[in-house]
């Protein structure tokens, strides 16, 4: 059986993870803290980093959340995440980096530093300018989420992609932060919105980090 | 016709320009420079980044250099790049993220930070103890590399792929700034020599970013 290393919070494991609902694949968590520098982690993955799917009776360990992804697209047939052409695969992947590095980057990592990092581990206050700029930042990402979802049915076209799951996994960490304002972004709300409903998504949803709460509508699938 | 728009020390377009030279596909250079936030630049790609590969003719555009090359595999089936099992793809593919995240985070991106950035843009001298930090980190991704050249014919495995070039790419930027100290490292060296007298690499050895001179070693295929 799958074991994926992950924690509650990590935004490219909620990835691997819809990935896995999407395609029903069984699989079982095993809780890995990247900070706390496990050697059992370092030798899973060179990098230090979560996720890590691993499955030790066939001696395979998979790094890298992308990798990961598209290894689980080439082995399972079923609900294909990275249909179409060669032109649309490859908008699925442009939009998948654009949340993995842009979103995190300027939204889902800095709330994490701030909203986590420092109230589990290094035990300090928040930088509230920080978490401003975070937010502002999310409203630059939600506007483009916006267009992207006026223009096509899903977020990289007319099917559920990995683009999709890839942006639900970024914003639903933050959301879990505080740190999404909805308001003026009714497209991507509404979307957002069929999301969580979905079968992929709801255990997600239930799952709780210690001492970090999430607002009361984080886990309401018609907010 | 392809056009690349990119920059001769932007190690990611380098990575594309590599992929393109092995499987031998024409293109021409587009001059970008990120930090001028043209709005050309804007249009063929949202994240304001280098590399685009377009085809004006037929209408594309791509963006990211992972979804680059990856549709470049799969539309040219030549040299290929990403070949074996799909736990082979997901082995290439966990290092060329490696390359990308890590050794760009650590070593080449500070580099291009405080000796192209610094002198070409804001005019400030580069940050002694950034430059220290960055070698620093850049001898601990070499001890890596050489653990997997003693330990395997290329980076990934029996075959030259992606991860080869992606890591050829990061190396021969920072070897431009002056960022590598070989010594210690002659498993590298000498996977990097042989690299460096490929023909899909002889011609980014040539070009230069102007007012900023590699070491003397730099375009050497011996050195």
């Amino acid at each position: 059986m799958w074991q994926l290393h992950q924690f509650p919070l990590c935004p490219f494991s909620r990835k691997v993870r819809l990935v896995m609902g999407e395609k029903t694949i069984a699989y079982e968590l095993v809780r890995a803290l990247p900070w706390e520098r496990s050697e059992e982690l370092a030798r899973l993955n060179h990098a230090g980093r979560t996720p890590v799917l691993a499955d030790p009776g066939r001696g395979i360990a998979l790094a890298d959340s992308r990798a990961i992804c598209e290894y689980l697209e080439e082995t399972v047939e079923r609900s294909p995440l990275l249909s179409g052409s060669s032109a649309q695969r490859a908008e699925i992947r442009r939009l998948v980096a654009l949340f993995d590095e842009g979103l995190y980057t300027d939204v889902t990592g800095p709330l994490l530093q701030e909203k986590m990092m420092k109230r589990v581990v290094t035990r300090q206050p928040p930088d509230s300018r920080a978490l401003r700029e975070a937010m502002r930042a999310a409203h630059e990402h939600l506007d483009y989420l916006d267009w992207l979802i006026d223009t096509r049915q899903w977020l990289a076209g007319p099917m559920l992609s990995l683009a999709d799951l890839a942006a639900a996994a970024q914003l639903s960490v933050a959301d879990y932060l505080g740190g999404i304002d909805w308001s003026g972004h009714e497209q991507t709300q509404g979307w957002y919105a069929v999301f969580k409903s979905r079968p992929s998504f709801r255990p997600l949803l239930q799952e709780k980090m210690e001492g970090i709460h999430p607002p009361s509508h984080y886990a309401l699938v018609d907010a």
